[in-house]
C-alpha cells in the first residue's frame, strides 16, 4: 500500500531559476492529496505526470494565504477542468480562503465542468478535519505572520492478513478467512474458541507524515506530530539568521532538527529554503539539521519519498 | 537601440512539460514591456535574468482574461513587491481585469509598497493606448471566445544623425550640431540657409512589433498590422484542425502565416501551440506556415528575437 510524497516545489517565497514555491503531493493508497499549491505546480505536476495522475487528486489543503503557497491553485482548478473533470474537489484551508475562491471563481470559474467545495478549517486549533476508510488528517497550528497550519496525516490500520500457517492448522475455509480478517474469533467444529488475534496479524503499522510550513520554532508542534514517520519542516534560513527567522515567521535548519528531535520522528525533510541560497549551497542546511537530528534529507523537487518502507 | 523580444512561454491552455503559457517581453530601448503573463512567467523571467531585470518593467499590457494569459499575475506583482519594487505598475487589459485586480489585492496587496494602476482598453477598437518617447501600443481587435485583443508597439522615430561630411565642409561647432539635430536648418556664416534634411539622416527607421493572440483568422488584423516588421500570431493548431480551430476561437500554422502574407510583414513567429503537440512536432507547424510565408520561425521559450536587425 503505497504512503509517499513528491515534492513539486521546495523554494520559499521568492523562486529561484531552479526552485518552484511548496507544493507535495501525497499519494495515500493511489489516491492524491495535493498540499499547498505555489505558482506553477500544474507545471510541474504534468512534468511528474507518469507519478502524479491529476484524475486521482480531490483534495487540496493550503495551509495559509501567502502566495507563494496558493497561487497555483488558480491554473490547477483551470487545467482539472480542461482535462475534463466531473468529480467535486475538495479544499481546505484557512476561511478567508473561501472568499478568495469565491471571488476567483466569479471571473474564471462560470463554464466549469466540476464543482469545488471548500472546507473552512481553524488553523489555531488542532482537529481532524478529514477522514476516508485510509487515512486522517488534522490540522497542526503553526506560528507565523498570519493564521497558518500545518497538516498531520495519519494511516488508518490496514486490513488483518491471516497466519499462513493457521490456514493448514484449522483447514480454514475462504469464507473463514474472510470473516477472521474482519475481526472475528474462529470456532472449531469441537467449539474451541481460537481468538482472531491468535490467527492473524497486522502486515505493518499505520504510518503518518506532518507538514509544516511556515512556521517559527514551536515546541507545540513538536508535541503534536510525536512520533511520525516522516516530518516536513520548513528551514528557511542557516541557523546564522536566527533572528531574520524570528521576525519573519520562519525556522532555521537547526530549529527544525530540534523539533524532529524533540518529537521523536522517524525522519526529517527540510525545505522552503531562501531564495538567497543557490541549489549548491543546500548541503549546509543538510550538515546543519544533521548535526542534531541526523535522519535528515533536503527536500528534492521531483523526488519521491516514502513516508516509511514497508515490507 | 534595443528593440527586442523574449518569449517566456509559448503553450496553449493546458502547459506541457516544456512548454509555460503565454508571455512575451519586449525591451524597447532598455524599457520592458509584458504581454501576457500565463502562469509561471515569473520564474522563467528569473531563469532569464540575465536578459530580463524586472526593475526595467513598468507597463504590462494582457489580452484577454483567460488564464493562460493572465495567472502569472498574481505571482509577479508579489514577487515584484518582494524585490523592493516602489514605482508603480501599469496594467493594460479589458475592463473586466479591472475587478479581478481589484479582488486580488483585496487579499494579497494590502502590504504592497507599490502601486498597481489599472488602465481599462477597448478590446474592440483599434486605439493607442499608450506612449513615451520611444514608442506608441495600439490595440488590435482580435476575435476569440472572449473580449481579446492584440498589442502593436510602433517604434518613434529615432533622433536624426548627422553627417560627418557636413561637420567639416560646415565647420560646425558642437552647439550647431545640436540645434541641427533637433530639426534646425542652419544658416552660413554668408547668410546661405542649408536646410536640416541636407545635414542630417536617420540611421534607422522606426520598427514595429504586433502581438496577435488569441485569434481565429481576420482579415481586419492584416489591415491594422499592414508592414510590421514582426508579427507574433498564434497558431494552436494545424490546418488539419482547421474545424477545430474556428470552433475554439484559435488560428492554425497556415492561417497564421495567411495573415503574415497579407499583412506583408517582414518577419512571422508562430505560437501558442496546443498542448496535443510535443516540442519534437514543432517543426511540423514551422513546414505549414513556410509553405505560404517562408519567413517563418517558432517561437522558442527563453529565446530572444530582434524585432528587426538594423546596423
Amino acid at each position: 500500500m503505497t504512503f509517499s510524497l513528491t515534492v513539486s516545489g521546495s523554494s520559499s517565497a521568492l523562486p529561484t531559476k531552479d526552485r518552484f514555491p511548496t507544493a507535495h503531493v501525497l499519494n495515500v493508497h493511489e489516491r492524491l492529496f495535493l498540499v499547498d499549491c505555489g505558482e506553477g505546480t500544474q507545471i510541474q505536476l504534468r512534468r511528474l505526470n507518469e507519478t502524479i495522475k491529476l484524475s486521482r487528486l480531490d483534495n487540496v489543503f493550503i495551509s495559509h494565504l501567502h502566495g507563494d503557497h496558493v497561487f497555483g491553485l488558480f491554473g490547477l482548478m483551470s487545467t482539472l477542468d480542461l482535462l475534463g473533470r466531473k468529480n467535486d474537489l475538495n479544499i481546505y484551508g484557512p476561511p478567508l480562503l473561501g472568499n478568495v475562491l469565491d471571488d476567483h471563481l466569479k471571473y474564471f470559474g462560470e463554464n466549469m465542468a466540476y464543482k469545488v467545495i471548500f472546507h473552512a478549517v481553524d488553523p489555531n486549533d488542532n482537529q481532524k478535519i478529514y477522514e476516508d476508510k485510509n487515512v486522517t488528517v488534522e490540522t497542526i497550528p503553526l506560528k507565523h505572520r498570519i493564521p497558518t497550519c500545518g497538516y498531520l496525516f495519519r494511516e488508518r490500520m490496514p486490513p488483518l492478513n491471516i497466519n499462513k500457517e493457521a490456514i493448514g492448522q484449522y483447514g480454514l475455509s475462504t469464507e473463514d478467512i474472510v470473516r477472521i480478517k474482519d475481526g472475528e474469533d474462529y470456532i472449531t467444529p469441537t467449539g474451541e474458541i481460537v481468538p482472531c488475534r491468535a490467527l492473524t496479524y497486522y502486515p505493518y503499522m499505520p504510518r503518518s507524515y506532518a507538514f509544516c510550513s511556515d512556521t517559527t520554532y514551536s515546541e507545540q508542534v513538536a508535541e503534536l506530530i510525536q512520533g511520525v514517520d516522516l516530518l516536513y519542516h520548513e528551514a528557511t534560513f542557516l541557523d546564522e539568521m536566527r533572528e531574520t527567522a524570528k521576525q519573519t515567521g520562519h525556522s532555521t535548519a537547526k530549529q527544525a532538527a530540534e523539533i524532529a528531535k524533540k518529537a521523536d520522528v522517524g525522519r526529517l525533510l527540510i525545505g522552503h529554503f531562501s531564495s538567497r541560497y543557490d541549489d549548491s549551497f543546500l548541503v549546509n542546511f543538510e550538515r546543519e539539521a544533521r548535526s542534531i537530528f541526523p535522519n535528515t534529507e533536503i527536500a528534492e523537487e521531483g523526488k519521491t519519498y516514502q513516508v516509511r518502507e514497508i515490507n
